[in-house]
């Protein structure tokens, strides 16, 4: 124990410490970059490379607005895990980088296209600091309701979502007006979009208990009313008058910011205003700092990213959220777990075939020579046995064949599954709002110590959620030691996304008797503002948990919409103490 | 010259050599390949380890049908000229292979989902003999034509074209019934179509005059008729009763085989049913010998590949068609061409950028140290002065940096272009019938010595074109010594596309007095039967044509629809003799 104390110091230390040398102030003007030029991105090509050349440099960016455009990115294929795999072309391609800090000392990117701005891979101790970014076009649209009918809504599309309707279809576009000869090999430049949901134009949130509407990524059947004026026909779409309906992204193929292999990254003053797919999307990347940031939209919109504005995939060491703003993005604001693969095949006594199920966590290879790992039952999560990896051989983005350094657990059938007992992170997230987004706060999957502290939650689902399954997202969770004190949970739950302000919801299938999957939860000194009987507390497979000194008061926010004696539920857990609390209804 | 003709002689007695030893017989039995095996694609991947460590074998399959499925292909992301890019799931993946002959024994292999079935690269002196290859579920779908509307036509949908109606769409699928939970991750199976073409259905061709209608890969908005009847609402979609409507693929991700980098490959007795993409595409390959082979479509479908039969770009050597049968592939049974890229930026008295412009040739890596290029006008083909390659930086899978030996030609400017001036193919076409096909027959696009002889041709556009621009399609065109001789053009432009019989399209969009792209054809003892006054040849920006000893004869086999007082249209072409001919009207 004192050993791991030992060295987390010295991580922190090295986190936070200035780098031995002064870093090399190499500045973008000396590359042709002012905020004049009509694209940055071949005068910042050559910036970066200086930069990885000095091994120590800080690129700096006199403070103005700064454009980037796909042209002379780079190209690379990324799997980039619960986004969208695929060839990026990346304005930003951190790729081996060290000891670089990107600072804009207030300044504006704004990103044309269909391009990823930061990519990082194998890089170690980045610092971004002081910069906003955007895109030009966003990768969502959004609309204003106009009217409900039988079939469907009528919608105003605002000239910032630039639109077209083609054979009885709403296509939406980057505006350009192209009429090119057609051919066979024709493409036009389109923004798929997959799934519709309702905003409240006044409280700028996701509207009182709106649902998504899903689209597999297919157009809507549309009819012209005239200037900018769109009947809608989808059976059961309806919405209030005055609200926004936003369009989502179909895919989520140009996020933020990918941190992947990397180490010691830090945020320092960002803002996202949007990306197309995950604010910051750290993978199998060790020490995180995202410190002073905010995700929110850009005037004019209602959402920020267009899917969770932090998320962290099998990573390492320390990662801190504190002081941040996320709002209006169209995910999370974090969710940080591991990966689960299911055995498809037993091979031999020490040997499988796994595969990885969830769609968008393929290619994340995280079983390496020497990889320590647990097996579990798939439909229970309880763990059969642990090995560490002596072989490996990817088949190819699905499936990897797989040698342990012992026989299998004796009971190891198809469909268990298997992740890494890896370093788990220290989690400390503190002093962050995060509000008005669809879905739920922070998803807390991750067994290293986790400690949620001083943050106020005003989230449509569970400000707090515990998932974790090996049937269906196949992300590994399952808190070891939780606190969570001191936060402000204001009306929570508003939507559809969850059961209780602080829920539970792993994927335990079978054994519930016996699954005990997260555990040492402490619930102290939390203020639960709520509007009607939602439950605070939705428990199950839990071993250990104690709340403690919270307040509970009402308001009147909201219409009253649930019904509950108890604000708490308990089932299949051990050692729970709740403390009484006194609430008037 | 004497040179040249020793150099080709020795490069065809090796194409048709014996190798000299033995090849290794490697049954496919001996790992676990059978035909009643649900999937062969796990006990392929291990033969054909095999087949690569023996560096000479022959992978042999007794006679039966073998189905291969996509999950344990091999992941490669592909960069496939005039197809779709993309990671690609290859069945038999022939990267670095050589000496290897593929005996199927008159097996069919069948190949289920988004697969690519042959992949080579780097592979030398490969054969692949008497198999036939299908797909499952084709990547097109097809429909009979129940009735016209004002706006649309009704059709019903044969059991083999799985589908689906959500939100008023029309959708096809692969029948599978999945009801998955609806999440912000969902991803249907689905095919999705791109373009909508008339087939008649008693000629089993593309319905007279028949046009494509372009979708933009949006799917058509529909309502259910039921019992597998849907009317499609499109304005101006127009079909005879009883005909076949086909949906064709949107994208062009699963062409059959494609051949990279590679030299002396032969196919011979190969029947490829259906591909979702062209059938066989070679690019950058030496000596392709396709012989006895066959594109068609199988029972129940009106169409075969989804696009050409065969395709080759900047391939070198010799290519050689003989005997084989094309017929009712979505475009046209060849096109033999280099690509250009275009000059988008001077940077140095000897060095450019240039761009790779059509969408479908992004990646097509062709400029490397040492190449000898010709530069163009890009509004002309003119050429402008020859160079050599010295340096090259590939920016990203668009744009490449590239340094020259010499100064460039004093009038370069942006938008001209530059093209491989390469040992040329000699290109040997005969014995082969071209059918009902969409589009074209030939496109003879290839400056080595060019003969075609002893074909049939009935298709719906021009039976051969010569073609070439450095603005739309930038394929670098222009024969320098092309022979058509003993051929018979039956009934061909009872379609749409192209002008005349033999077809002259080159893309001179400026000094059309000056530019003279194509040179020395020789058109001889060939028979054109034709049903009206169609052109026989359109000329254009041509320097020597011979037209002698052919014999047109007049059918009634199609509706009259062309008047021409003269079947013969020359423009701004030098030293044409055409014979007159006998021509009752």
């Amino acid at each position: 124990m004192m050993y791991k104390v030992i060295f987390l110091s010295i991580c922190f230390a090295f986190l936070f410490s200035a780098f031995g040398s002064q870093p090399q102030k190499i500045n973008v003007q000396d590359f042709g970059l002012f905020p004049g030029v009509a694209d940055c991105t071949p005068g910042l090509i050559k910036a970066l490379k200086s930069c990885k050349e000095s091994m120590n440099a800080e690129l700096v960016f006199p403070k103005g607005e700064y454009h980037f455009y796909p042209d002379f990115g780079i190209d690379k294929y990324c799997f980039v895990s619960n986004n969208d795999e695929g060839l990026k072309r990346v304005i930003f391609p951190l790729i081996g980088f060290e000891n670089l800090t990107i600072n804009g000392n207030g300044s504006s990117f704004i990103f044309h296209g269909f391009v990823n701005p930061f990519v990082l891979e194998n890089a170690a101790n980045i610092t971004f600091k002081d910069f906003t970014m955007d895109c030009a076009r966003p990768f969502h649209s959004e609309a204003i309701i106009l009217a409900n009918n039988t079939d469907g809504i009528d919608v105003e599309i605002p000239a910032n979502f630039p639109y077209k309707l083609k054979n009885g279809l709403l296509l939406f576009t980057d505006g350009a007006v192209s009429e090119e000869q057609k051919t066979t090999v024709n493409r036009p430049m389109t923004y798929p979009y997959g799934s519709l949901l309702e905003f409240d134009v006044e409280k700028r949130e996701t509207a009182f208990m709106a649902r998504d509407f899903y689209l597999d990524g297919n157009p809507l059947v549309v009819q012209s009313l005239g200037e900018r004026k769109v009947r809608i026909f989808l059976n059961g779409l309806k919405g209030k008058v005055g609200n926004i309906m936003t369009f989502g992204a179909a895919n989520r193929n140009y996020p933020g910011f990918v941190l992947t292999d990397s180490k010691d990254i830090r945020f320092s003053n960002i803002t996202i205003y949007h990306s197309g797919g995950m604010g910051i999307l750290g993978q199998r990347t060790h020490n995180i700092l995202i410190d002073s940031c905010k995700v929110t939209p850009s005037a004019g919109r209602i959402v920020s990213c267009t899917a969770d504005a932090t998320h962290f995939v099998n990573c390492t060491g320390k990662i801190e959220l504190s002081n941040n703003l996320f709002e209006n993005q169209k995910d999370d604001a974090t969710n940080i777990h591991g990966i689960y693969v299911q055995i498809t095949k037993l091979i031999a006594s020490n040997e499988v075939i796994v595969q990885l199920k969830h769609q968008q966590q393929l290619g994340f290879d995280f079983l390496k020579k020497g990889t320590i790992v647990e097996f579990v039952k798939g439909r229970s999560l309880i763990t059969k046995g642990e090995s560490r990896v002596v072989d490996v051989e990817r088949l190819n983005k699905d499936f990897t064949r797989v040698v342990f350094s012992n026989v299998l657990p004796s009971d190891i059938i198809i469909g268990d599954a298997i992740s890494e007992l890896r370093d788990f992170p220290e989690i400390s997230i503190h002093n962050n709002t995060i509000r008005n987004n669809r879905a739920r706060g922070m998803l807390l999957n991750c067994r290293g110590k986790t400690v949620v502290e001083n943050n106020y939650f005003h989230t449509p689902g569970a400000a707090l959620l515990f998932e974790g399954d090996a049937s269906y997202w196949f992300e590994q969770g399952g808190v070891s030691d939780c606190t969570i004190r001191n936060n402000v949970f204001e009306n929570c739950l508003f939507g559809v996304w969850g059961k209780s302000v602080i829920d539970v919801a792993a994927g335990i299938r079978e054994d519930k008797e016996l699954s005990r999957y997260n555990k040492n939860i402490r619930i102290y000194n939390n203020t639960f503002l709520i509007f009607d009987d939602v439950l605070l507390l939705n428990l199950y497979g839990v071993d250990g948990l104690e709340w403690k000194n919270n307040k509970v008061e009402r308001t009147t926010d909201y219409p009253a919409n649930r019904k509950n004696d108890n604000l708490f539920k308990v089932e299949y857990s051990d050692h729970i103490k709740i403390e009484p609390y006194n609430s008037k209804k």
